[in-house]
């Protein structure tokens, strides 16, 4: 076993004490579980929704945090230590992390659905630690080595394509196809960076920023859409149904589009996009907002529609965005808009929390 | 062209003249269209929800009726007369009328989706005329001949049997998985033995007539459920998700059924549907109910489900379905309750209308 | 972690130490490999093919026997002691065991396709163990807990059965499928009776033995075909054809077969398989014999074939195989047809190498 | 019924009277057979390896020259008469023709395969006229509008892009996956074109020619191989084994590509492929040459792989292949190497028969 550390050395990490109490505290070095694993030095963390969630309100559905978690999710780093049986790395290797590690054991793993695992460890969700320390202890075959052109800001950022990737999977897309996404933020716009790498013959774009928009259009999108507001007393289904209308005609899209990515959670959106979708059609679900909401189940029905819902990745999602970011496919360095050093960790979740039009995707540069 | 026909001949008809105004008239013997059609002689008809429908509303979604149509389209009866070009049928053939043809042109057709043409001639859909009457015209491709043993009730009842093999298609329903239907009326029923003779391992029924469980019970169902009644002010979504609990527990589920087949569509049925499905399984929306639902969304996407909307029945459905009927694999003819003479279709209507809990299904026996 | 054993109690073993030759000895109990692992008190195992080949030959393909290997696969017992980790069984439940435990961390393993793992501990596979002794340890995932009223042999023959399963997933078969399967040895008529229990239209069974055909006829199969022998100089392919066309004919299955399951690995009837199918059709080659065949490629590629190859089994297959069996759908004992005591091994495995007609499934006793 | 012609006019066509001898003759204006047909006046025809075979040979499989036939099917033209019934088109249109009509009544067609329909009229394939002559006439869904910006030639070299497209189909080639293509001769260079814009990560161009190689690296592979000869007495399957084995290894293609596209149908070329594959693979037969040949069923089968045969082009092909070339993603123009005036066609024939290394697509201008 390799090694490249001293026993007096710490492990600074920025940790989620409780709801909205954060702090740097210098935790114990993680030994490696088992022989498979390798433990990587932290390069770059980028800043995620769900880390705003645990932070501000402690809970993400049945994930509550109950003790204290090291945060962040999104990272690269470079192997420092390699347990004995790992063959596929080697101390030294620059890393994308992928953050879930699911228990190989249950059905849904056998099957090949490991983001349906019940008991993965899931970096930085109650009660796992997550990646923003210097160091981290991971499976070797949940680190994807990057190649020597690619940055680690780039390689941190292979996790939300890899969200796109699996999104774009579950879509089932093919070349050829419209697609139809809503929401432009980070997962919006990668999705539409990932459907067009994909061969996909149009895509369009739906926000309601127009500056996200105008990002979306420069970045990947073929077209973008801004849905007008209901007047007051508009039925939403029935204004959800004059947008889908004004999608498909503008974009000449006939009777709707082959597929349609639902990417902000929003009621409104769920029920436009359910409308936009072609016949035999197919509309997936990733964003999370409302947990029920008023859809147009008859109308599903009836259109012979394939609803799917989209959740983490599973196997070949982070090779294959390891790949479109490597390859150029999908450039990643210009969704970044603020830097932040490891100690200023907390201004940088303060920044994302604010929420201001002009940040788009933060990263922390890890411990040196 | 072969005939049987005399020019004084006429076509009785039972003929819905307007909303909750129907009459006998005495049409003209519809002519062959082209020389890929067949004129049957009707001999059985069953009766069906969506004649009810524009009996008494006088539309189902688009379809709206504005000029007089002749009723029914759950029929079989014996070939009299074939379009010159016809190779697969010949005059006394005793024939499974598939009662909507599509325009063989479209996106929809070409791409095998026939089921989502826009141009489909459906018997007894505005502004289509029906098969109830002495002889009905149809092309030759969507009659299927029945074999010596099966009678010509059997054979219109190959029309709701269709319905069902295409929600068990729509569902990608493979030997050994665990199905929940909800609703146990026609459709439910024969879903439930359709499925059984898929080689489903474990098929629960779900309704809230106990009648109808004990129907299911005999039939086809492994096990049948009927759902708690909500105590007032309980949560609906709170009540699926116990509903859900309580099912998977009895019939030792586990995480769930791998296919969830909702024939009712009622929104608490809709709600307990989804709850009841495992992750990563299979719900599909064959019922309709109200047009839009409060629906958890939420749950859907985090449990990656696949949800699809199953409407008519596509390629292979209906041969399915008359070798189903004719092997003994799904038993029609325990579903008959009533029978009635042509003449007598008025009050085969008003018996379905009143929906009393002994009437099943009602077929009505065409002219001589 | 329980315990039910001495430490002075031996593990006698029925073990293959060169080709051709094999002996009884008393090996050390084996212990548990890692905390989720079992041991199994073996109680019957079925002989099969592949252990013939490596007690005759000591090899298939690159698996070559270069130290001496305890033979037997086919296994069912009960659990004797368990890891601290082990959840799904306890001491004193009864099992069938999965013989091939997979890496888990290969892309192959992680896609779900743990039947390609390179990397898997397959019982009696050089250079790994067997269960032809009194007890085998193995990984408590790869052991399903079987109902009481199943017995030891039953569940020994779970194994077989497992193939079958996996050559009826692999063809994707559907419910009221036209079925022609190659072979009537043991994985020929238990994939017909899966077939059939998965709710295929007709199944045809073919071989070149009067009394297997005879056995497949009572087993499961709705025809069967004993192909003629080519004349003297008659061009094999065109002898193919003529042989597809009579299977065709016969069995009224028009163009062709929807699905085609190759089971023997003989040139001819791959030549005939590939004639049989219907334009579109799907062919699973299961069954292996000549490393190379002159193969009619054209037709395969005219008629837009699916041609699959189908090795082991993969998730979901024992579970399947288990339930095929408790349910009564496929029934193993009747295959069943000599019994032999542990200490008379070799006897049952002389009698398998005679192949005389009569002999069909071969099972031997473990060490009480 | 709109129409452009006169009375007196003919039909001027380059007709195969009987094998190897062509002539031009004036015909009749074909009339419409449907309202649902239109007439296009032909403006470009590409010439592909069939009419060379009907030319030169008279048959191909089942398909006999029996009675004169116009040659060609790769072609464009303008809209000049449309049915009463057609509504997608109008004169003056300008329009790829798909040059196979299905029948749209049996069993394939209804279930979108309407490449394998039995009764297909087929431009070229006797007993059917082809398209080089000044008209053609055909179903209007199966001719596809053009945008401005695309010429005749691109609109004739649809044909050629929509094979490739459905090779691609028939390989269900998903974005970023390994390819590796047997040919770079026109429909080689096209697959691996179409595999590019639909996503791939790596496509390997594999062909005896260093010209074509050359080509092939410039047009869309991302790498070339062209396979040593054979030492004499070198087993043919071994050496298949070396050539996959160096591929593999050049390539770090690892176990193997994902997908193989062979579309040479040369006996070294399947048996390679076969073997370039990796476990759980698919691979296409495209090409044709032996009707059979030598094949590595056991390789197949042990490694679970997919073969499938890919013929003509099925739904979506058409509008696809239209779309790349519109769009640019896929360059047809590049492939022209030599153009002819209509009555310079026997020219163009023997040309392509003389099969010079740098004549790749030869297309043949229409009559004025």
């Amino acid at each position: 076993m390799a090694s490249a550390t001293t026993t007096t050395e710490k492990n600074p990490a920025f940790v989620l004490r409780a709801v909205q109490d954060v702090a740097f505290e210098d935790r114990e070095i993680p030994k490696l579980r088992d022989e498979h694993e390798v433990r990587v030095h932290v390069a770059q963390t980028g800043i995620c929704g769900s880390d705003m969630h645990y932070w501000q309100r402690g809970r993400i559905g049945d994930f509550v945090l109950k003790s204290p978690i090291i945060l962040g999710h999104e990272s690269s780093g470079t192997v420092v230590e390699i347990g004995s049986a790992v063959t596929n790395l080697k101390v030294g290797d620059r890393v994308a992390i992928e953050p879930g590690v699911p228990c190989r054991r249950c059905d849904y793993c056998r099957a090949g659905s490991y983001n349906l695992c019940n008991d993965t460890i899931f970096a930085a969700t109650p009660p796992w630690d997550g990646t923003l320390a210097k160091y981290y202890t991971v499976a070797s075959d949940y680190c994807y080595k990057i190649p020597d052109h690619m940055d680690m800001e780039e390689a941190a950022l292979v996790e939300p394509v890899s969200v796109a990737v699996q999104v774009c999977k579950v879509a089932d897309l093919r070349a050829n196809q419209t697609v139809v996404v809503f929401g432009a933020g980070p997962i919006g716009v990668l999705s539409q960076a990932v459907a067009k790498a994909s061969g996909a013959r149009k895509v369009i774009a739906i926000d309601i920023s127009q500056a996200r928009l105008d990002f979306a259009r420069a970045y990947a999108a073929d077209g973008v859409f801004l849905p007008p507001q209901a007047k007051d007393g508009t039925d939403p289904i029935a204004h959800s149904e004059a947008i889908a209308a004004s999608i498909k005609e503008k974009f000449e899209l006939g009777e709707g589009a082959d597929i349609v990515l639902e990417c902000t959670g929003a009621e409104s959106c769920i029920q436009a996009g359910i409308n936009v979708a072609k016949k035999g059609g197919t509309y997936v679900q990733a964003g999370m907002g409302k947990e029920n909401v008023v859809f147009p189940i008859t109308t599903a029905c009836i259109r012979a529609l394939t609803i799917k819902g989209s959740i983490r990745y599973s196997v070949g999602c982070y090779p294959t965005a390891v790949d479109l970011v490597a390859s150029g496919k999908v450039n990643v360095k210009k969704l970044i808009t603020n830097r932040f050093k490891f100690e200023e960790a907390e201004q940088a979740f303060e920044l994302v929390k604010a929420a201001k039009e002009g940040v788009f995707k933060v990263v922390i540069e890890g411990v040196q």
